[in-house]
């Protein structure tokens, strides 16, 4: 089955389009896990250490949200000892029925591309979907493209990022950036059949930042079959009202068509227990997106 | 010593300014590596045997370039068996002597792109220098320059890619995108004294693609103060005049300023001994580069 349409799958069934994204900083791991900060420990324990946290995280969320989100470069910060930890991760989530959303924000031209759609998307354990970089253009996003055909994977092509510097460059020109970005996000994901689902959405998405409320709405109108990531909710300061025009609706006028991630603001929540308190900030974070979704119909 | 006064010693100490990059294509290897591309052999296995062959690479390089180029998805490709021959690699050739580049294109917001650069320019075996996507902007680029600041390391910012669709993105706008992203790179460069070199260099480089010659000599004008990155020599088409227009003169007329890289036709240059074919695919890069530079001073 494509990826757009085990995506609707899944979030039909949590009932919430929120994901959660598994950014182990490790000055912020909970004081269980401070060995994996301790550079006098052996990089390899260090890693383990930060797997056994993500593991755990994995099991708190399972069928409670729809997917989760390991972002790369907390990974790599441990070399080869941290991608390690990224390859039980990956599989322990896909186990208990998470979609796994790789951020890794690869780009390179198309021969050296293919090497990265073969490694998150083909190689197990693989990526349900992951982030892409477009800067390089057409042919450097068309070897992904080919991996989300024969696999059933997806993308989430970067549109408008949610960083306050992002729009130094992707509101240059006129159309902006951004824009353009939007158009060819559209038209990929239309391009192969294989790619769209019966849900009517395809197979290749955008991240746009819900940190920009009020280009969200314009860029939804630019993508009406892309299904969008929008980070920036929790610690980037973006509310459950935010991300609401980011929303497609159906028939019967419910949401979809979206992930909204969090992450520092759900892994470190304050609290003398942190499971309890990652639990709580979780119902919360989904709480809150239903009333606002609701309110918004 | 910062990194634009380490790559000027370099390329004087060689004479040249070839770059090889390691793009351990599987597929390609020589015969006797044929393991590395073997499915039913254990990964760790694999990916030993890529190191091997590129272990071998460095050694017939060694004090004949200035730097080595690791292209990351092929090693990635293997999991984290793969990165853990990264490490090998950067650390054997830095033992002997050359610089490297880790071509890795890494960008994400801030908080994230710490996290990248740490792994690569701060925690050991680090690399002298890396390559970048600027798509996030200015805060994005922020915590490398941090880093480069401290650790005499250096970047190469994408600005105009050498693969045909580059153009579809980075000629966007008036001024065109790429425009934009050399200006950037200019003043990223110039933002902090510990960056520029005695050689009047920056530490902070652009990458221009070697298959846009009518392009490079503007891109030169732009960039006073930047190392050049030019990939596309070989297999992807360029040549070495094509080079020349890429490069700053000394106040004698000697060309400096830039490296031109070559991968494929190096590493997998056709011939019944694999070493004497790359060996003399490299000679004759070299005597190319020095015949053209030499007749366009």
């Amino acid at each position: 089955m494509n990826y757009a349409d085990r995506l609707a799958a899944a979030v039909r069934r949590c009932g919430n389009p929120a994901l959660v994204g598994l950014d182990p900083h490790l000055d912020r791991l909970p004081a269980e896990f401070a060995e994996a900060r301790d550079p006098a420990v052996p990089r390899a324990r260090r890693a383990q250490r930060m797997g056994d946290f993500l593991e755990e995280v994995v099991g708190l969320v399972a069928g409670r949200v729809a997917a989760v989100k390991p972002q790369s470069a907390f990974f790599e910060v441990l070399g080869h000892h941290g991608v390690e930890q990224w390859e039980r991760v990956v599989a322990a989530a896909r186990a208990a029925g998470l979609l796994v959303v790789g951020d890794v924000k690869r780009s390179d031209i198309a021969s050296t591309a293919r090497a990265y759609a073969r490694a998150f998307l083909e190689e197990e354990p693989r990526c349900d979907a992951i982030t892409v970089n477009p800067l390089l253009g057409d042919d450097s996003i068309e070897p992904f493209l080919e991996a989300c055909t024969a696999r059933g994977a997806g993308l989430y092509v970067l549109v408008r990022t949610s960083n306050p510097g992002g729009a130094g460059i992707q509101h240059h020109g006129d159309p902006p950036l951004a824009d353009v970005l939007a158009r060819s996000v559209e038209r990929w994901g239309m391009s192969r059949p294989e790619l769209v689902g019966e849900c009517g959405l395809s197979s290749v998405g955008a991240v746009v930042g819900a940190t920009h409320r009020d280009e969200l709405a314009h860029f939804r109108e630019l993508l009406p079959h892309a299904p969008l990531l929008l980070p920036g909710y929790g610690a980037q300061g973006a509310g459950a009202e935010d991300v609401v025009p980011g929303f497609l609706r159906d028939a019967e006028g419910r949401p979809h068509g979206a992930l909204v991630n969090a992450s520092r603001s759900i892994l470190f929540a304050p609290g003398d227990n942190w499971r309890a308190a990652l639990s709580a900030a979780l119902d919360e974070m989904i709480a809150s997106l239903r009333s606002a979704l609701d309110a918004g119909a």
